[in-house]
């Protein structure tokens, strides 16, 4: 078989690695899995995720040092105050890779009785899926239908 | 603000979490962005991946262990037999995450000169993106337009 032509191109300027580089860790998964269900507050993802206390810490801060949450203040009668921690724009476009975890999980590691979880359209409630498609309205079923080709930012191996 | 209403179920039955526990880490990640681009060979992978060698062994042999590659023999002249990794149907059927991964990262944290890698429709070349869609046939722009509710496998805390 043909070598890949993407062999003579340089790995570094790759846009997968500097997501995974932001969020590709075990820990920033369920984080961010928790902010989606609307969890903001510590106590709460920490007893969800049961992230390590310092592990949850580091994790929250490196996620609003990037830009994906804010800290957003609040107290409760008789307590300190204290922060929650709500998605940002930034945070929020991260939707589709969660949706994609939870839709791979639930086909091909499904837990018994079924998903968990169902999203829904909030205006009609009619079930929501990503779909792969081209800019001509085709719809892909499946890797096969696409090739990939080097992009502006690619970087031959001199 | 109302407390969300996923705080009174069992988090232990998630599907994110699922698929988490075998692809959510990093060397991980960049293994598969190889297999999907065509990169085989462990030399090849080892060397555009910068994993250590024994990392990549053990990240190798878990991806085989859970059915998402498979190793197929090879040899070429004056050589030992070896093994490449190829994609199963399983494994294909993460290509949605990888996209996902891609396309937050091109937006998000791009590199010099734009993208380095662009996605075309094998039969007619248009570019291919994600669309959040609902079974209605509505397209949504963002988390904003999902609502989330107990599937049939949720489990209420007691």
């Amino acid at each position: 078989m043909a070598q890949p032509w993407i062999l003579d191109y340089d790995p570094a300027n790759c846009a997968v690695a500097a997501t995974v580089s932001i969020i590709g860790e075990k820990w920033t998964f369920l984080v961010l899995r928790e902010a989606f269900s609307g969890v903001r507050r510590f106590a709460d993802i920490q007893r969800r995720t049961q992230a390590p206390r310092q592990v949850l810490s580091d994790r929250l801060s490196r996620l609003v040092h990037e830009g994906l949450l804010r800290r957003v203040p609040y107290q409760e009668a008789g307590q300190r105050a204290r922060h929650e921690y709500r998605l940002t724009e930034k945070g929020l476009a991260l939707y589709p890779i969660m949706v994609s975890l939870m839709h791979w999980g639930d086909q091909y590691a499904p837990g018994l009785g079924g998903p968990p979880l169902e999203l829904a359209h909030r205006d009609c409630g009619a079930p929501v899926r990503l779909h792969l498609e081209c800019d001509a309205g085709h719809e892909l079923d499946s890797a096969r239908e696409v090739t990939s080709q080097p992009g502006p930012g690619a970087r031959r191996i001199a």
